[in-house]
């Protein structure tokens, strides 16, 4: 089977720029598609400060694209776009995707694969979680602080195919761990489960994940909707190992003072991905007739602050 | 029946400050006891910038204490500290209690008569809710923006006496609007309708008034809280009038981007009033069997904030 020997990535943010940054290092064919970002990737390279080294991708060991119609055929397309942006994806995209393309989305919450899917419905979906703690510092730089781990599937798929493969083997020349899963929603759900407590709570109460594990009552806080995710995962028939909301939360304790993606973005004045991370658990909670209680209330309190940062005043 | 001739405030923050400084203005002999701002008010008065007309008084036109026994006896001493410094005031108010000395409590929140009868049993224990937008700007200055209102009332009382009129007599020499309760509860039910929303939300998800109200999320989150509160002062036996929340919500529209006292303490890494102004009506829902499921929510994600503002890193 052939490899995949050219790929782009979409909505190139601080996941993006780690993965793309560190597979065009390796020798992919790595094309970026800038937004802001364009002028100086393209004068200056990527900049990686990362506690596994840092480097400078010299700009001429990628390609920078400023519009996606100078995208040469890819074989695989990553999307790694705020979903919160993605209302500018079907546009781009669509000059992407070929017959035959792969079309990977990192991007954060539940429902990205099903929106791929319903835009590109024969096109190869797959999915993944990205356990890293990266943020952009500066037009294309970033400090990669932690981690690095990737959770990949194929939407749709019970078992592990060769495409799947295909497509770890790239991710692994990225030098950092991938992780296949024969279940892709099952990876989705256990990312959820960090993601509604620590990005939720963390960007309604502006608290870093220290502070929200420094109390007994922020740590109550976390299990509880913690708690909630797992009822809604089982009852969507992706049921979670009891231990993983201790496991997750030890892991978390030696993350330090992190700021998830989500407080960045409400301290950057930046859209919140509410709908992602925290609606599609309620939705779903709703769908299975569940009882959640923290769940709308925390959403209510995010989209309390996430418009009004957008509104005039 | 003879009048108020000397009062002494304790606590003076920002509200001590403005009735004091009225009061003192208008030839009533006022003491103030001071912690930090005494040095300041010693040497330069209280500078006072005000909706109602900036003026200055002077270090003589009041008496600043920096030690509780220095103050002589006094006929009324008004208890202004914030509630979570209550631990300091049995030891300071009991060198100002005399047989026959009235107290009155302008602290936030509900229990803080009961605090003060269990001390002093024997004392005439009276409390007020102040609706007055007002904030400590520097050491014995505060910028007064807006309102003023004081609803007074007798601990324990169900209609009004001799001793509650001579006290709004003396406190109307502020020149600020007083108004007499014959049940004092009930005054305090109404403050903690706006309280709980404002100060609660304001600090958790460091909102002002004016982002809480801006979307319909935040509105409605307010109001489901208030729902809360209603229900809670309902089984209380000091059922509030239906249409209080809607008119609150348009007098606090009409604040603008009003930051609650509690907002203001987060940002400064100062305690925050949780016991009284929360955790006091989740207490009273328990003990009626009510079910409230916000209050509980926010009281633990203050409680989360709170503690660790305070805890060491």
């Amino acid at each position: 089977m052939k490899t995949i020997q050219r790929v782009a990535f979409v909505g190139v943010g601080a996941v993006g720029l780690l993965y793309a940054s560190r597979l065009a290092r390796a020798g992919v064919e790595t094309h970026l598609l800038f937004r802001s970002d364009f002028d100086v990737a393209q004068a200056d390279g990527i900049r990686v400060k990362s506690c596994d080294g840092d480097f400078t991708l010299p700009s001429g060991a990628f390609h920078a694209h400023k519009d996606a119609s100078t995208v040469p055929a890819v074989d695989l397309v990553v999307v790694t776009a705020k979903t919160t942006a993605n209302e500018a994806l079907p546009g781009l995209l669509k000059l992407l995707i070929q017959p035959g393309t792969r079309l990977l989305t990192l991007q954060n919450g539940l429902g990205n694969e099903e929106f791929l899917a319903d835009l590109f419905p024969r096109s190869p979906i797959f999915g993944g979680t990205a356990f890293v703690c990266v943020h952009r510092t500066a037009p294309a730089a970033i400090n990669h602080q932690h981690g690095g781990r990737l959770h990949i599937g194929r939407h749709g798929a019970s078992e592990v195919d060769a495409d799947t493969r295909l497509i770890w083997s790239l991710l692994a020349r990225s030098g950092l761990e991938v992780k296949v899963f024969d279940v892709l929603a099952r990876a989705r759900w256990e990312k959820q489960l960090w993601n509604v407590p620590f990005n939720g709570l963390g960007a309604a109460l502006l608290a870093d994940t220290s502070i929200l594990l420094a109390t007994k009552d922020g740590e109550l806080l976390v299990r509880a909707l913690m708690d909630e995710v797992m009822r809604v995962a089982n009852a969507d028939g992706h049921p979670l190992p009891s231990d993983l909301p201790q496991k997750l939360i030890e892991s978390t304790r030696k993350m330090g003072a992190y700021r998830s993606s989500m407080q960045l973005d409400r301290e950057a004045g930046r859209p919140l991905e509410i709908d992602a991370i925290v609606s599609s658990v309620r939705k779903r909670a709703h769908l299975h007739g569940l009882t959640t209680p923290l769940l709308p209330i925390l959403e209510l309190q995010l989209r309390s602050i996430d418009k009004t940062t957008k509104a005039p005043r």
